[in-house]
């Protein structure tokens, strides 16, 4: 849930982000649409390097990754719910025929945010791009328009449901089967008005591990998250702080394998960075639910500006999804165990990419107010940072920058995100990194030529120390 | 251009594929819709590792990658010029009302492939799969119609054209930049029959390199690349093998920048594994040449089942694009150079990856005969490889097990793709891994526990050497 926009705060994180090249709107130059946003070099960096943390972080769970379509046909979502369920109620401005989604602020009754005008019930709008595939002749019936039907998925999960049980017997009939995917999904949002937040086009990164019912109260790992301390917010009963283990215990979260993954979340979200104390755990309400869910339980970043917003969700789909598939197609998708047949329930983290990229850059911006002027600095952790070492030749002089291009190449070679900047004075080339996250600067010297040693400068301390280039690599890290 | 597939040869990388869990058709269960395919958990882990090789490649030239929408209004495929040129003509079928694209095959005065009948001509048929964004209104006009229309990128090209002020000035408004983007991109085939090679949705991986025109014979790095001896075979005169440098000196490749990039094409395809005598690269006949296209050459892979195919095109766009949309919007997009202020002219390398997953499969796929089986080998490189090493205990004993699993954990914590193995015996589990083309297998028995030594097992040899465990991280590179 995102609270409303913050009237009158000014998104200073969008406004740097898009001064600085990691995120602006899209199609800019033709006047932009709402809901959709481009990335630009620093942007897609910090989001690739984001993406390649998650991937390692959960193949090291023994999952696998998969890639399925974004386009599937109109039986798939037929199956899943999507058609009927997915879906938001909208209302119409009888004045200026301008349509909005219902929400807090927006209902009947209240009036239309462009004109003023008065505002009637408008039905429920699905929230999935419709789309065809393959040639429709003028004039189809409504059979092989039907037929014709594509969506854009809503979430990657689906592709992982329909290909089960190749997926099975890939993992040799065995459960847990553990999938992961990363990749764009869609909403057509009816009046997508907050920025980054509510997106048309966005990116998933998602797991589906199916497991045995029998076994969701015993997850073998569960020992290394069970100390961790996690705020909760349970839809009945007080908020609490309390560790995944006492949570299970007490009943606060249903199960170990649902445990066991908001604390994986949790520690996944502190290993990119974003602070602990901005970070809770809340439960949907039951109404709140989405169609497929048992249970569910939103990781929220607490924004400066949007107030508490979902970045994850870990939700329990029980057997909604493959009995949903199964009862459709009429085929059996239960799973022998040594206790029987069973069909796998569903455990389900699914983050939301572009919303903890932009909580990375809202909680990593700070301004401090220096002798002479303001240093804006982006606190990336090293291993997110888009650009991780930037190069200098102190001066604008031959000698110097080839020996300044030579440590560049150095470290690229080494696998170093590395930019070489030689223009202007070193304060400025300082203030620059320092906006963009850059945690260290490497400046080359007379001094370099001498003895090869060059300064390093750290970003948050400021301090500056010596180094020899030949102890760069681990001096960086 | 793609041969027509040969008639009965059958497809056994596609087989192999499917069986292995690399590449089968998407909505399997549903029945399937021509054109989608799903990638299982080896080939998405071999499609990322060619990923991950291609944007260091490109990194390294100094380009920056950026993320753009899939989705892009109407006005922008105005301006591009795909809503008016990027069609295929269609004929249908009389009896049978079945639409194709006129090929080599199919046209008017040819029978229908489907039921023999006569077909006449359909018109031209949009490539792009067209959707509305936001909410549409019953009875709503023409205009607002067209106004809420969107279509499915057919190339992630425009998201870079579009962005070019913001990526300009990102880049301190210096000529070249160079911009990399990998992404899905859409084309709705009329009747797209050849499986894997003619996808509706498929990843395409594309540079966009903007120089100024007067400096397109002046590549900063040409000499890398002027030794390096290339099949070519161009749209006039004799299919040639010669150097990149002299082909550039006589005229057959236009310029030293195309030069280059075919050069640097050449080079990656080669680092991922493709054989040097499979490949070759094809100049567009005048009449095949894109709308936007001044000159283009296709990197072509000679597939045994579908002859030569395109994997990658490289084309000098011109400032055709940067033209359309600055005229468009009536805005201006020159750039201030030393020598005036021109329109940047557009050098293109761009990748299909599905087909080049396919030909690394095709290409890596042999068969041997051994004295008692058929062995079935991909011969992937170590570094693109799905699995890297696979790990077993030699007997299904616990103290053999749990030494096993020591080994998995320490490669798998070392960033190493790899596998544990119990199942079957080593014979078995060697051919199982051969078939997924894993370069080496780590065998761990009862001299293991005594002195810290494994069996390591090169696929493609078969040959056996004893190695500590102290020295396999090394060992297996």
């Amino acid at each position: 849930m995102v609270s409303a926009e913050k009237e009158g705060k000014k998104d200073e994180t969008a406004e740097l982000a898009r001064r600085r090249g990691f995120i602006w709107q899209a199609f800019e130059i033709y006047g932009g649409v709402a809901g959709f946003y481009d990335y630009g070099p620093l942007g897609a960096a910090l989001k690739r390097r984001v993406e390649a943390k998650w991937r390692e972080f959960y193949r090291r769970e023994g999952f696998y990754e998969i890639e399925t379509t974004t386009i599937a046909p109109r039986p798939v979502f037929e199956s899943s719910g999507h058609l009927e369920c997915f879906t938001d109620p909208a209302v119409v401005c009888k004045r200026c025929k301008s349509v909005f989604r219902v929400d807090e602020h927006v209902y009947v009754g209240a009036m239309c945010p462009e004109c003023g005008g008065a505002l009637e019930p408008s039905g429920e709008f699905q929230l999935m791009f419709q789309t065809r595939i393959g040639v429709t002749r003028e004039g189809a019936d409504a059979q092989a328009l039907r037929k014709s039907e594509g969506y854009l998925r809503p979430e990657t999960a689906q592709g992982m449901f329909i290909n089960f049980q190749r997926l099975l017997k890939f993992n040799r009939d065995k459960l847990p089967l553990g999938i992961l995917q990363i990749g764009k999904a869609y909403r057509n949002e009816i009046s997508p008005r907050q920025s980054l937040i509510r997106l048309r086009e966005f990116t998933m990164a998602e797991v589906e591990l199916f497991v045995d019912p029998s076994e969701k109260n015993r997850h073998p790992r569960f020992a290394e998250v069970k100390d961790r301390i996690v705020p909760f917010v349970p839809n009945e009963g007080e908020p609490v702080e309390t560790s995944i283990g006492n949570a299970v215990s007490t009943g606060i979260i249903a199960n170990e394998y649902l445990g066991y993954h908001i604390g994986r979340v949790d520690e996944f979200l502190g290993s990119i960075g974003l602070p602990h104390d901005r970070v809770h755990f809340r439960q949907h309400e039951k109404d709140e639910m989405a169609h497929y869910a048992m249970d569910c339980w939103d990781a929220e970043f607490l924004s400066e500006k949007y107030g508490w917003m979902e970045i994850v969700g870990i939700a329990d789909r029980g057997d909604y999804d493959l009995s949903a598939h199964a009862a459709s197609l009429n085929i059996d998708l239960h799973v022998r165990t040594e206790t029987g047949k069973v069909v796998p329930h569903v455990i389900e983290p699914s983050f939301g990419l572009d919303r903890i990229i932009y909580a990375l850059l809202e909680s990593a911006f700070y301004e401090e107010q220096l002798e002479k002027e303001t240093r804006r600095v982006l606190r990336f952790k090293s291993d997110v940072a888009p650009i991780q070492v930037a190069v200098f030749p102190l001066l604008n002089r031959d000698e110097l920058k080839s020996k300044a291009q030579e440590v560049f190449e150095l470290l690229r070679n080494a696998s170093f995100f590395v930019e070489y900047d030689s223009a202007g004075s070193i304060g400025k080339r300082y203030r620059r990194q320092d906006e963009i996250g850059t945690p260290y600067c490497v400046t080359i010297d007379y001094d370099t030529l001498e003895d090869a040693t060059v300064t390093v400068r750290q970003r948050d301390s400021m301090q500056q120390v010596r180094v020899p280039i030949q102890d760069l690599k681990t001096a960086l890290v």
